[in-house]
């Protein structure tokens, strides 16, 4: 693991890194609040489909998580987006769901085929991601929760259910297409969320995934709107839900 | 308004009163924080069917809501309920509804009637209430919220859609079945429990519901268990969002 910056404000440092993985590097960036030592709890956060790890919407969570709960955060660029290297397997399926979205096709097959090959690629590279950072002085070995909103769900499905370190997840804005073999096998508490009038999502489909997890605690939190337009106040939701349960 | 017993503990006092209204009284309850004075946020709490003014859900969520918030809150015992007379009517389908559970029979249209009957009388004896604890010199007229699940969500929502002094309301374990007209005028801020596997409100119901709230902002919390088996951490929720939207 390789830091390639460091920057610090308002109380949180902020550290780029990439680590060697296979036949490349996996671009990350981990936040810790400033001048406390000693071990402490991780979230990992996944973006969605387009974005990076240092997504407004990531950054400003990240921030909130470190500053206000003295918590760890760790964001990596999902196979295929930030600076990840695409595939021609990559462009074929990304070209096609922008032309189905065009012409008003039906996305969610390709979309679904999509999330599937990354998230074989995804699982051992969190897995990878998280060994190495609970090695660091300032993170350690504790609890670790995963966040994680459309494709950031959908990946994190399948790396939750296969990773017994993870404690808690907040998920949402997914549906059951893809990962409803790996749902099942979770049981950690889940704080799901689903946007009422999903653009992308139909609502069936997250109804349906939040049934297939196995967890005794999981609660789904509904609000009107659309699929980005998640309100503020679920932040802080997800703050208290992840100190319940990692702290 | 008449004062009948005042005990104080653990920092909340507790008031049981009557309130002359038409041709009988109305008996409840008022908790406020001891010691301070002034005006304060209000919430009224309706209790759910069988249950009365110092049910132990009721009384719990009071005495949080004073101790820990600094609110007034109140509770009355609705029609037919707790200490009130039972008419006739009410008698003839309470055991119309008992009848029903125990042969299996379809209990929904029976108990969409009484509450129908209910309501009729509860929402001028909510207002009646509301006007006469906002006189107190210990609570006096600053934003009032409502809590009521099951019955008490089924009668709060026809008073809520009545009262502009309701600024916020938490709402659930209810169907769209008899209070559909009122909950399309309500237009505060909604926080909607539903219960999952629900024995006595259908899921799509429950849905339903929430779907006819006009409140721009409404948030709908599902978690497992039966109709019964709300998590406490929602009431830590509850405590937020009428925080929130009050303070």
């Amino acid at each position: 693991m390789r830091f390639t910056s460091q920057t610090s404000s308002d109380g949180v440092i902020e550290q780029l890194f990439t680590l060697p993985f296979t036949l490349g590097e996996i671009p990350g960036v981990l936040w810790t609040p400033d001048g406390t030592a000693g071990t402490r709890p991780l979230i990992l956060m996944g973006h969605g489909g387009g974005q990076h790890k240092k997504a407004p919407g990531i950054v400003a969570r990240a921030r909130r998580f470190a500053a206000e709960c003295g918590f760890a955060v760790a964001a990596i660029d999902a196979p295929a987006h930030g600076d990840r290297p695409r595939t021609k397997e990559h462009n074929r399926l990304i070209g096609e769901m922008r032309n189905r979205m065009q012409t008003g096709g039906d996305v969610a097959p390709v979309l679904a085929e999509f999330h599937t090959l990354l998230a074989n690629q995804s699982v051992p590279e969190w897995r990878a991601v998280l060994d190495a950072v609970q090695e660091l002085d300032h993170v350690g070995a504790y609890p670790v929760g995963y966040w994680g909103m459309s494709l950031g769900c959908g990946l994190g499905i399948p790396f939750i259910a296969a990773e017994p370190r993870i404690r808690a997840a907040v998920l949402g804005l997914n549906g059951a297409e893809t990962s409803a073999e790996a749902a099942a096998q979770i049981t950690v508490p889940v704080e799901f969320l689903v946007q009422w009038d999903d653009e992308r999502v139909p609502r069936a489909a997250s109804l349906a995934l939040f049934d297939l997890f196995a967890s005794a605690e999981k609660t789904l939190h509904a609000n009107p709107g659309k699929h980005a337009e998640v309100p503020m106040f679920e932040l802080d939701s997800s703050l208290r839900f992840f100190t319940r349960h990692l702290s």
